[in-house]
């Protein structure tokens, strides 16, 4: 392999877009030209000179000397438009827009085969976690029973928060925002969907099904209490929010997003704040722990950095295990134990417990323990967000 | 990238090999032709019928139909003729044997390039952990400051059962031994040498520096009493043997074998019994934690597979930190504090300790902690096994 000379087309330059630039001027080994970036807002103070910007995206998607489009901006649609027309003309792309991904999963594998280029977006789910190029490289041909783990350095952050010093969901995540571990509208990492983003992309690879985001079952935290903390240290546990995909049978998979109790014996147990974690479960392999800072500019910017790299060297993703097609079906049917915290009888009639081995009725709160079907929590996620419950899985088999 | 055909000649039948076996043969992706086994035995019974073996390398090395020779034996210089032999005859090699690689490393990283040929060894460090692939591939623009964690699977499983059933040394050899975990002589294993092994080819691989076995102090925990981990365990700790290399300045590293106390908030104090677990440290990254099983036929196995798999692809290492040359030059000059148990004041007094923070005398058991420099250690490195000591580093800044 030679290395190909690369002249990158950035777009955005926001903390990501920052740390790679840092990131790429410390690094001793590698040499990329940044021809130009490509921001919107046109008012901003820059850290690096305004010669360097541009803000029509035609001065670098037109440019046929740049051969690799860098994009890190933050609305998905957006980006989708830019990396589409940046492949349509022949160049390679580095992005790490999960919900972009997610959402066009197949269309953007689909595209890069008819327009033979390449699509790399190792920081786009766990950040500096090497988990996608793992899957596809090494695990090609491992047995996959299961993966889970954190994926969102925001609730993460919360959580270890609440945990630590025992404050209310609503302070922690004004403190997430004050210190940048918190969006000013936080609802993609509160509810969960960030979480499923990186689930799906990471689904795609492990299995080698490209999952349409909308049928998998997301929850996040923002209705969790001082009394689910409480109750979670009592027992030993705390409380993570855990992205799981896993075989139900030899060619089908279930998948998911709700927070988890993670006993002190786990790895995830130790995995706080902005960290991430990714467990995978297999034949041979067996278990596997995967862990690193899972948000801020420099963690991410260093994944960037790699598959810039490993574009270099001309690396592709093969989706071998979409290739091999082993795991065709996708299901919803598939139980598991939770913890319900609830106020009204009625709420919890609409989970449809299967099974109950825990009840507890207290002047303030009430909390079940039992079975209840996907199937249903899907059913009733539009309600889910309005109701004062919060569920969160046991992660005991039954 | 397309498939090569691949025709394996196979050396060895023992744990791995088999284990090798069973994974192939369970993988549904990947087929690969297994032409033939060269094994030593020929009482020994087989699981499979004995028309799949020979006895004689040459049938392997000289057929020309075999484009992949893997290597599984114990004997590191006979596995060294087999693989040079394959090499100059053009044949791509898989290996698993850590003691080869590390004393032979710069003539066999040289023998690739001149012969044009691919030498992979993932399963060589760590198992099924795969961290030569990612030091090479996924950090190969990362500043890493330092890299440490748990390498053997013998010491660990021994360590673990000190610590939770409170025995002693020689009864966890021999339940470990009873166990498979520990050859008949473990001391390979128990004095350190198979972690100097793998670290030094984890070194080449994160720094580009191809150390000679012989210049990195070791030791292990032959000499490890009841009274070490009643020690560790009333301060919170667990003793584990961790290898370590790190930077001392831009362009030199250090490196060493020496058991550690590790806390129970550290990510390595959860990695028990035959896992192993590795922590990089790295300017943008941060830190980053791998961790899975590092014995054992099927781990070990699941990880030439992924070699093998590799191969298919035309994959290589390309030694990227060596070619960029960054780092250059190896220093033992490097202070460390550590925990002396010792009998004798003599004996303490080799160490040639610089600052003394801690000292306690009782009727049965001495110990010092304080700070050493690690070329003293390395003067006394033929003595010390002789010696009514152990020694621990302690891990802190100081």
């Amino acid at each position: 392999m030679t290395r190909e000379k690369l002249r990158i087309g950035l777009f955005g330059f926001g903390c990501v877009g920052q740390g790679l630039l840092d990131v790429l001027n410390s690094s001793k080994g590698f040499k990329a030209d940044i021809v130009k970036i490509c921001v919107k807002d046109r008012t901003k103070k820059r850290s690096i000179p305004m010669s360097n910007f541009t803000f029509d995206k035609y001065d670098i998607l037109n440019d046929p000397s740049i051969n690799l489009v860098v994009e890190l901006i933050d609305d998905a649609e957006e980006a989708f438009s830019i990396v589409t027309t940046a492949m349509k003309g022949g160049k390679n792309v580095v992005t790490a827009n999960k919900m972009m991904i997610a959402k066009h999963f197949k269309e953007l594998v689909e595209m890069q085969e008819e327009y033979k280029v390449s699509l790399l977006y190792e920081a786009s789910a766990g950040a500096s976690i090497p988990i996608i190029r793992n899957l596809e490289e090494y695990y090609d041909n491992e047995l996959l029973y299961s993966l889970r783990g954190i994926l969102n350095g925001t609730t993460n952050y919360i959580l270890t928060k609440m945990y630590n010093e025992g404050i209310a969901y609503q302070e922690a995540l004004k403190e997430a925002q004050e210190k940048g571990f918190a969006e000013s509208d936080p609802t993609l990492d509160v509810e969960g969907w960030d979480a499923k983003y990186k689930l799906c992309i990471i689904s795609g690879h492990a299995y080698g099904l490209f999952l349409d985001p909308g049928e998998v079952f997301h929850y996040g935290i923002k209705t969790i209490s001082k009394f689910d903390i409480q109750y979670a240290k009592e027992k030993g546990f705390k409380i993570k929010l855990v992205p799981y995909v896993g075989k139900t049978n030899e060619s089908t998979i279930t998948s998911f997003v709700l927070p988890r109790f993670i006993s002190h014996d786990k790895y995830l147990y130790n995995v706080d704040n902005e960290y991430n974690g990714v467990i995978t479960e297999a034949a041979f392999a067996d278990k596997q722990f995967f862990c690193g800072k899972g948000a801020g500019g420099h963690a991410t910017g260093s994944a960037v950095l790699s598959d810039i790299s490993a574009n270099s060297y001309g690396y592709r993703y093969e989706y071998k295990k979409y290739q091999q097609g082993t795991v065709l079906n996708y299901t919803r049917n598939y139980k598991l134990e939770v913890y319900l915290r609830y106020q009204n009888e009625k709420d919890r009639e609409l989970f449809g417990f299967e099974e109950v081995s825990e009840y507890f009725s207290g002047k303030f709160h009430k909390y079940v323990i039992g079975v209840v079907n996907l199937e249903n929590l899907y059913a009733l996620r539009d309600k889910l967000s309005d109701m004062d419950v919060f569920i969160v899985n046991t992660g005991r088999k039954f």
